[in-house]
């Protein structure tokens, strides 16, 4: 049963799948349709083809410019600054955007060999001089590491005429105040708007 | 980026893949390396084409007959019957086990419309015909549809020289008897052991 093994053993490489779940995922695909079977594998064997970084904002697109900034319509003096490419889809999907995106590949995190340099913010300086941006929203995770890089875009961005905002830490929506933990409750609190 | 919405919509209809996780996945799909795509893609396009059932026990086999089936260090005087055919490798990898295997195709559950027309008890008794089993092991799962078709085959085998046994149910091995449910407690007391 080698094909089987060498499925199962390529499923188990991928994050959260375990011995078990690539075992019953390689049995499903055995008793699945073929059809399915081919154009998902042919979908995984070319998606790195396909796809590639936007060279001005960094997202994920299969065009030249992604569709973000080849877009007319999007708000120019808008730019929302994130961590992951994946996390564009999150913030344009919310409906509650529609300005431009810069993604910076990561957050800064010294401890984990992550330093300022290989982020994009030589490229982010370029468009914020190139640009013509009125607020940047700083939309890094609410974390150790997305707060570091906050403060260190505040710093590179000193003393120029761009409103500088973060995206509002609290209670996630349909959220229970006795399972938030304190750091949540605390940002939730200070962070406090007037109703 | 149909390419990756399309991959997204083809992961999402995987088993126990949601919309995050498929996003997720994909995502990671992107920046992994091309060359493990390419084979992970493959894999899944091809395992069909194949793998089939082995004609003789129905477990899953690269070959005319499976590797169970044509051992002749096997002990062909054992039998056991399973559900499905991944419980194959469960008990095969089990390491207590060196008999032949039978795979029934499912449980007999009549609310969910399997009757026993529809799985192999035909092919079951014809073995048992033809065979030399001196015991048959039911190894059906300890739920109600399980339990129901191992009394069946115990109904089909009435009257004949072959010992009739089945797999223990009680307690799993690293487990709390604080977090064990009361049946599996029930059937643990019941089916307990001298010492």
């Amino acid at each position: 049963m080698e094909a089987l093994e060498e499925l199962q053993g390529l499923l188990k490489k991928l994050p959260g799948m375990g011995e078990k779940s690539a075992q019953r995922l390689s049995y499903h695909l055995i008793r699945t349709d073929d059809s399915f079977n081919r154009a998902l594998g042919e979908a995984i064997a070319t998606i790195k083809e396909k796809i590639h970084p936007c060279p001005v904002c960094g997202c994920y697109t299969e065009h030249d410019i992604c569709s973000y900034c080849s877009d007319p319509s999007r708000d120019k003096s808008l730019l929302c600054v994130v961590e992951e490419p994946q996390d564009v889809l999150s913030i344009a999907s919310s409906g509650a955007y529609n300005g431009l995106f810069h993604v910076l590949g990561g957050a800064i995190n010294p401890l984990g060999g992550v330093g300022p340099d290989s982020l994009t913010f030589s490229e982010l300086m370029q468009r914020v001089e190139t640009g013509d941006f009125k607020e940047i929203i700083i939309a890094t995770n609410p974390t150790e590491e997305g707060d570091t890089t906050a403060l260190y875009i505040r710093h590179l961005l000193e003393g120029r005429e761009i409103t500088l905002t973060r995206l509002a830490s609290g209670l996630p929506i349909g959220g229970d105040l006795g399972y938030a933990d304190k750091l949540t409750l605390m940002r939730s609190l200070r962070g406090r708007i007037r109703f």
